[in-house]
Order: structure tokens, then sequence, then C-alpha cells
């Protein structure tokens, strides 16, 4: 077929993506779990040239002056590369949603309906610094029977393409084809706002990085996109919550892992509970570490608060720092969230059910806890084996996302000449 | 609170929806289905006004020179106001998707996760001339437990606004509050346009209309849209083809409702059969005045033909039209398939198991047919009892959307003081 118009280098990874995305969905569960387990041992083999690669990185990250901490969330050891090959295992090991049946029946006229779990077809993912990304969502896309379009961070270029090559070589002694696994070389971030447009070879668009990263995808993608991200966790403490449970509660969600997203960022005391109990908050305030930014009443109990702003109460802080809000109301609790929460993981702490009920029932997000901490909003803690990321939208999946989140359905007919 | 900036009618339209469908999110079933039953009563008695304001949107469209099915599908008659009330009453009927548990399991440190249905929230309904939708779309939301925001075409608002003026009236008696219904009077595109990026108090936006309406919106959007509509519909008619089911098919699937989305658009014959059964079809489209747009194999057998063009494979005829393309393989017509199907229906008539397998194993569409029409892709011809619309993306949901299509899922987790 001619085209007039000269496609560019990322059309054409995407359209290799597609067309191999169609021989993939096709393979047995046993001919994908394979191949992840001969690209975990290439992995694993090929340790030396991947580490290679990426001290590029950190020696060029040096130099742009990036801080520890992200030159250690990039950098790789023998442990991590081995860490990502037992993750492709892991995933192997996990059931494969594809072919399921979801639901089936016979019309009256003898046609015969079955709606099938089947892979979604190509999935961009657009991500940051981490390299175990480019492993990590290859194995999940791959397992799912997906092709995937892989457009790391920058920072992170030589790792992934060392990464990428060690898998391509390994792809190719299995079933599966190497034009699968895409990656886009070009750093330019018009490559990137390619992908936004690119309907007809790309299904799915799966932003996992800073809030910036996923909002630009989210506003400016025409391709459905999988938003995965931000919380900004509230917990409840209610006038009729038990001590010793409010207070541990709100420990573990803030201190746990501060800069994750299903962290504590704002506590919501009632006004009554906080009169009675305020010493042994402040007292656990103080042991961990943890700086309040609090509102006119919270500033009056805790003399150390630093008074809270808008952006307190709006943004993650990801950090040992909470914002606190002293409330005369559950309904003001329920409020307060409504208007700063990002429907990730909200909590309650009381004795009462009923309270707890309402709450749970009132409040719109992906995770509502009664006298728990928010810390279990995961995939790995709620038992689903791996994560493609915490879905904060509403459509298409809420919540932790296992791989049944990167397939779709279809309805499959058979007659014998039924017409309508 | 204050706010610097002053906030638009629609959005404070909007605004009062989400309020509302926080309480309408709490009602029982029984409390949605009397509201329903007291809306259709109410439309019934009030059929007089209704009917009055839909005699100036005619008249208003003659002057405009709107042609004879335009004005059809504008009008109402006492008769079409029954049918939405009755509509009304099936919808109540229908069993409420909300508080399903999806799943529910207990972690080994005793916390409690359960997964269950929960309306979407608020529902953005933006779609065109016929106002029968107002009523419909209205009735789905409520009874799935969503607020909605109407925002009708320009060319019925006449008859819109006294719909919703009966509706809103009729729900002083109910439960509900009138707030969950709003609708948008102004007939500016820049209302339409303020509603594409209200993500904050519209959960899900819904287009019915035209290809351009839909395009309009999916692209514009940055609130989650589903996606309903086109469908460029294939039959195959293989080597192996039975001859009357293949012939029976097609006149069924192109001439039932040549105007819908599940109706044919392409037929692609495999050259075999096609010289051994040329006089039949011929004599089928014939019959059934059936005017055929053939590639230049086609054109050759069937001396009626006109020379097909792009447009003729790429668009929907919504008429007795049809594009017929002669291949020499299974796979000529997949290809075929993959580059014009707008993955809403496809058919494939063989006596071959084998053959019908591969095609709908490889073809990537909402619903695959092996010798069967494609007008079963209808939530009333497959049981659903109602249907927003047929979903031809692949998230959130795909085919015929039943009333689970208008919700999404929460995990409700309860603990007695779990830490991570």
């Amino acid at each position: 077929m001619s085209k007039l118009v000269e496609i560019s280098l990322v059309e054409k990874q995407a359209i290799q993506a597609k067309k191999a995305a169609k021989s993939l969905s096709l393979l047995s569960e046993q001919e994908k779990n394979e191949a992840l387990f001969t690209l975990a041992d290439h992995l694993e083999k090929n340790t030396q040239t991947i580490l290679a690669a990426n001290e590029k990185d950190l020696e060029a990250g040096k130099q742009k002056g990036y801080d520890a901490a992200y030159l250690d969330r990039l950098s790789l050891t023998k442990e991590r590369v081995f860490d990502f090959a037992e993750g492709l295992r892991t995933v192997a090991a996990l059931k494969d949603p594809v072919g399921e049946t979801l639901s089936e029946w016979t019309l009256e006229n003898g046609l015969k309906v079955k709606n099938v779990r089947v892979p979604l077809g190509v999935i961009g993912m657009i991500y940051e610094a981490r390299p175990n990304v480019t492993v990590d969502a290859t194995g999940l896309a791959l397992k799912s029977g997906n092709a995937i379009v892989l457009k790391g961070g920058s920072s992170a270029i030589s790792s992934n393409k060392a990464i990428v090559s060690v898998m391509h070589e390994a792809l190719e002694n299995t079933k599966i084809s190497r034009d699968a696994v895409q990656f886009i070389e070009s750093t330019d971030r018009s490559a990137t706002k390619e992908l936004f447009t690119m309907k007809q070879h790309i299904d799915v668009l799966i932003p996992r990085g800073g809030g910036a990263l996923i909002q630009a995808v989210v506003e400016n993608a025409t391709v459905p996109v999988l938003e995965t991200g931000v919380g900004n966790c509230h917990l409840y403490i209610d006038r009729e919550a038990d001590t010793e449970k409010a207070i541990n509660i709100m420990v573990n969600a803030k201190t746990d892992r501060p800069a994750v997203c299903n962290a504590l960022e704002t506590l919501i005391v009632h006004e009554d509970w906080l009169n009675v109990n305020h010493e042994a908050l402040a007292k656990a305030f103080k042991e961990h570490g943890i700086q309040v930014h609090g509102d006119e009443k919270a500033v009056n109990v805790f003399p150390e608060a630093i008074p809270a702003e808008e952006t307190d109460w709006k943004d993650e802080y990801l950090s040992l720092d909470i914002a606190v809000k002293v409330v005369e109301s559950l309904e003001e609790a329920v409020a307060h969230i409504d208007q700063y929460g990002t429907k990730h993981s909200e909590a309650i702490v009381t004795e009462n059910d009923q309270t707890a009920l309402f709450f749970m029932n009132v409040v719109d997000a992906a995770a509502l806890y009664h006298n728990a901490s928010t810390r279990f909003t995961d995939g790995g803690a709620l038992g689903f084996g791996a994560e493609i990321g915490i879905s904060t939208q509403k459509l298409h999946a809420r919540g932790p996302m296992g791989l049944p989140a990167l397939t779709t359905s279809k309805y499959l007919m058979v007659g014998n000449g039924q017409t309508r």
C-alpha cells in the first residue's frame, strides 16, 4: 500500500508492535512463561553489560548535578538486576488472565454468546528515572499477551537501551517476536507527544512517574490512559476513636514509607477526641520526627506546629510532614476530603461501626479503611502478586491493578445462520 | 469558602449534580425504582405540555430547512412519549448493579477486604436531535445511582426543556433531588466545551450522535469518555461457506436496519466461493435493492457495480449501499478488516470451524460472529434489558453496555488496628 506521507521512526515502531501483538495474543500461557524465564536468565547472564551502561548514566547524572536520592534510584547493582530477573519469574507464576470466560449464555434462537478476556494489544509505557520499570512493565505486558512500546526518561537512556538490547537477544530464542518490545531511543519530547495521539497503533498509555508527567499525559493524550499515581491520603480520627489504634495507624501510615502514594498526608481530628488525647498525639509526632502543619486550632494545641497554607491541604508532602485539621463533626471531615482528596485511600478510626459505614459509603475513593492503615492499598499487600500501578481513575480499573487491568474483552458469537 | 473567580452557570450546575450524586448514591434500589415510576407517570400526565414544546422545535426545524428524516427523529407523538415512560419502567425492573460484591477476602493479619460496585458519580451526556435520549439516559443514570448533566442538541431545545421540567416536578415527590438531573439550556458550543474539562465535577462523558460529535468529544475532553458509535462492520464469506447461510446473513445484516451501527457495510468474498455463487449473490443484491461498490474483481462479476474508492472501504454507508471486495485468502480478508474496521462487529460465514476460530481469535473487535448476522450486537438482542450505547473502546466496557458500565468499584477495608 502506498503512503504519501513519510512515517516517523516512532510510528514505524508502533506499527511493528501492533503486528507483533497479534501473534503474541495467540500464544499459550506456557509459551509466554517460557519466554519470561528466558528473559530472566539472559538478564542475569548479561548483568555486566547492563551495569557498564548504567555507569554512563550515573556519570552523566553526576555532571548534571542530580542529587543523591535521584542517583540512587537510577543506580543499578548486580543484586538489583537479579531482582528484576526474579520479578519476571514471579510474573510468570501469576495466573494468565487471557482466555478467561467472563460470561456465557445462549439466546432463544440458539446463538451462543461468550464474553472472553483478551489482551489490550499494544501498551505505551511512559516513565521516568527508574530502569526497573523497563523490565517490570515488559514482563506484565508480555504475560498478559500485549506488546509494549517503552519511552523511558532521558537520564536512564543508556541503562534502558542495554536492558532492552539484552531482552531482544533473549526473545530470539522464544515464541515472542522481538518486535513485541519496542524502545523509543529518541530523548526528544516530540517522540513522547507522538505517542499521545497514536490511537490507531497504541491501545493504552500508562504514565509512571511524578504528578507533572501524569498530568501531561492525561491532558494531552487522545489514546486512552490508565491514570496512576497521586495519593493525597487522609486519616480521620473520630470522636469515638480508640487512642492506641488511632495513634498507631497515624504513625504507620505517615512514617512507614513517607514517599509512596498510599502514605498519609493529612490528619483530620475530631476536637472532642483531641481534647482528651492531645498529649499522646504530640508525643507520637515528636518521637517519630513528624512535623505538623496545622490549622488554627491545631497550632494552638501543638506549639511546634507551622500554620498550614492552602498547599498543605492540597499537595502530597511525601516526607515526614503532616497537615492537621481539627473538626467539629464527621460531616466537616468528609467535606474536607471531598475538597482535597485525590480519590486514592482514605481512613477513619472509630469504635462506632455506624459512623465508619457512613464514612466508607459517602467518601469517594479507590480504597476506604476502617481502623487500618492506608498503606495496604498496594497490589503486593493485597495479594495480587504484582501490580502495574494504582489507578486513581474510575473507569476500567480502580485501586491496585493486577494483570486483568491489561486486558479487555470480546464477545464471541457462534451460530448456524441466525438473523434478526 | 471564598472564590476569587466567578463560576459559570454550567459549572454551578455540575457542582449541584455532584452534590446530588452523593445522596443519590446512598438510596436503596426500591427508592430509586419508586422515583422512576413517578417520573414515568408524570411524563404520561404531561404529554400535552411536551408535545406543545416539540411543536416549536418542529416549526423552527422546518424554517431551517431540515429534511423529513431529521424532522421525523425530532418529532414526538403521544405514543412516543408513552414509550419513553414505559422505557423508564423497564429500567426500574432491571437489577440494580450498585452494592454488588465483586470480590471479598481476608488478609492473614485479619484485615477484611471487599470490592463493591458503586455509582460513577456524575454522567455528562452530550447528544444530538432525538429527545428520547433525555429520558432514556436519565433513567439509566438514576437507576445506577448517578446524577446526570444533559447537553442536548439545539434543534430539540424546547422539547428537552419541557421534558426536563416535567421530570424536575416529578422528582419533588421522590427521594431523588431534582438537582440530580441538570439540563444545560445554553445552545452555545462553549457550554459543551466547558463540560469537556470539568474533571473535578463530572466523572464520565458519554457522547451520542454522529461521528463528528463523538470525535470532537474523544479528542478534546480531559474528562474520561465512554466512546460509542461508529460501526464499519464486515462480513467475510469464506471459501467453505454455505451458500444459503452466507446470503441470508448478508441480506439481514445489510437490510434489516441499514442506518444502525451494527449494520453491514463491507462484504469480503473469497473468490472460489464467488466463482460458484455469483449468480445467487447478484440475485440477492437485486431483490433487496442493494447497490454494490466493488473492487476490480467485483466490478467484473457484478455489471451494475460502481467502482469502489477509498471512502467506500473507510466509511459507513448507513444505507442500502455495500462495498464488495474479492480476496484470495482468509489472511487477505483479515488484513482488510485490520485496516478499515472500527472494532465494532465482524462476521465470518464458513463451515470450517478451524477457519472460524482463527478469524474470531485474530480479528480485533468488540463482537465476532461465526455464521450469524452482525445485527445481534445490541443490548436488547443480547438480553441486557436496556443499553447506554455500544462501546467501541477497549477500556472499561466493550460492546453493548448495560447498567454495570455506569458503575465503578471501591475497596472497603475493615480492620482492628492493622498496620504494615
